[in-house]
């Protein structure tokens, strides 16, 4: 429909490994995080993934308020001054988008097209949602909490702000948040300026940017985004399960230095001390294991401790890496519930929840005398 | 070559409007402006373009040490703390990519695959260079000035730090700076902590990030970034033209809302003040026009005094929005050198210096009524 391709429909089915030029347009206006970049514990600002469904919107902090209503005794409205002289509370978070690793499905749901690298932590600061919603007196009968952005877009043919619902029971859980700064700053725009809900291990769609409104309903919310995406779904008819928290996964820095183009990595012969995160929102991490045969044989790694039980933990582990040769290093997450990274595709008809091992190729050998392949030149 | 598709040589020509996984793979690394960004006149840490050949480095500020040798009187070696102490200034400079624009060629350049917002605008405060290689003493017959990164990688079959140069005349220009700040912070890993080169006027490629070494050489420089890539060759044999100076480009924030997926926009009948920016590095911008019809016809917009010779400028425009229909909304920057946007591609071998005008598709009616077209369902 414009002047570099043809339009086709969101949630289409694409059976070749090549983008359209429509997954293009969000691929550039969403960020992933630079594998290298898993190096830094907490994620500098302009690493840390990025996914905007519609346009930043423009706010005036000075005339911001938060209305805090519905099923309640009294409604609120809360200004950023008042919010932040509230109790607050800093919490490192890692968050992921739901829809991470969906350009590696096959058929490829048409959507934002992840790799494997949208994901960040970062340190929150807010102040808890729950004793507000105290504050303003949850009536019986509640059943949902209706979390509303600033932003505004048409998705699914509908005209909507962005809004996503959590359950009463989870929406008061200590760790919840309204964020006012992230690393210690206030809240770039990107990143929901002035206020944007936390929902500590759960995947980014939760976590509402730009919030303006949060209303207490006595039924399940039905909005786009909470009732028709974000759902595990096997086929069009199937009404699937709720994305919610985040599955585990664990990511490498890639070990020496790329090509440009094939993002190949050369690594002299050496032993190599591969490093990287590994984190899950279903419970403590306690398996990562590395593999430099594409996942015939594992080896497993070192744990260190997370800065909080919502944040990755740093894994690292040695690579004998002195026979020249090509490799496909894997590496692979198990948390404490029992779940454990799948070696192939976890497909469902949105792509979301894919959590497959991450493959790095490693060529060993000497840069000084290597024949770079021509596929690089 | 991996698991999504077929590795293709860079450089190569693909002649679909899809896009490969190896080109993916950069669009995900290498971050875009989202273009309702165009609204802030100094651009937000993470939102400003990032390109970044290789990895980004890891550099221990308390060790680092910028060299100053070659062909000069005496070598220099400079700590973070000694470059920090010498005189600052801070200067508003608009960078863009060389490559920017490169996705809508056609045949397309395999490589970074930019649509247009491979730009931004900050405020960066460093030394100038002039006086380090007066204290060096730059001997007689320098030709051209050495920038060398400590990021590192293969490209085009070599195995590289990231280098370019300037020649010495370039490089003596009052406004070249040794930059250590960005919009009054220190510089995150991602734009060359702890130090990099700024060149006002100049796209993207001069600007050389975690700058490690300035060598002065009494010939030109024959570098892979600087002798073989970035010209404009109009085929392979064609020794072509050195990339320099930006042209000139106008890109508005598209009005209305957005749908998800097609990024068409929705706007109610009404009357829309169009904003942008504007900005060229061969001469100061004096005219940028609007067409609501694809280019057929055109009128002026307001020019807004940029914050520096080097920074883009405001401009902005009425269009009466109150008929509904589909519009195809464009915008052409001129600069007072007399160079102009082209309306179509300006084609070359590497897809450089590509400044065609933006066209943004735009859709007039009522959000409340309107059936969403079904490609965007």
């Amino acid at each position: 429909m414009d002047e570099v391709g043809q339009s086709r429909p969101a949630g289409t089915l694409i059976n070749t490994p090549d983008i359209t030029p429509d997954e293009l347009q969000l691929a550039v206006r969403n960020h992933s995080m630079p594998l290298e970049a898993l190096r830094y514990d907490i994620t500098p600002v302009g690493l840390h993934y990025l996914l905007i469904h519609f346009d930043i919107p423009v706010v005036d902090a000075s005339s911001y308020e938060l209305s805090v209503g519905g099923h309640v005794r009294r409604q609120l409205r809360l200004s950023i001054d008042e919010l932040m002289a509230r109790p607050s509370t800093t919490l490192a978070v890692t968050l992921e988008c739901a829809g991470n690793g969906r350009a590696r499905l096959h058929p490829r749901p048409m959507s934002q097209p992840w790799l494997c690298e949208a994901v960040g932590t970062a340190e929150w600061t807010g102040t808890p949602l729950a004793p507000i919603l105290e504050e303003a007196g949850v009536l019986d009968g509640a059943v949902d909490v209706v979390f509303t952005g600033l932003d505004r877009g048409v998705q699914g043919g509908v005209d909507q702000h962005y809004e996503r619902s959590l359950s009463l029971e989870d929406a008061v859980r200590a760790e919840v948040l309204l964020a006012y700064a992230i690393n210690g700053r206030p809240l770039p725009p990107q990143h929901g300026f002035p206020m944007r809900l936390i929902v500590p291990g759960w995947y980014g769609m939760a976590h509402v940017k730009w919030l303006r409104a949060i209303t207490v309903i006595d039924q399940p919310f039905a909005g786009y985004q909470q009732a028709r995406a974000y759902h595990h779904r096997m086929s069009d008819g199937d009404s699937g399960a709720p994305v919610a928290t985040i599955l585990p996964r664990a990511l490498m820095v890639p070990p020496g230095v790329p090509d440009f183009m094939s993002r190949t990595r050369f690594v002299e012969p050496s032993t190599q001390v591969i490093e990287g995160r590994a984190w899950s929102g279903r419970g403590t991490i306690v398996s990562v294991d590395l593999s430099a045969d594409g996942g015939a044989s594992w080896m497993p790694t070192t744990l260190h401790d997370p800065r909080s039980p919502y944040a990755w933990c740093g894994w690292t582990c040695e690579w004998d890496a002195t026979r020249p040769g090509e490799y496909e290093l894997c590496v692979r997450a198990g948390d404490a519930a029992g779940n454990v990274q799948p070696l192939d595709q976890s497909w469902n008809v949105e792509g979301v929840e894919n959590n497959a091992v991450q493959r790095v190729r490693v060529v060993v050998g000497s840069l000084a005398d290597r024949q770079v392949p021509a596929d690089s030149r």
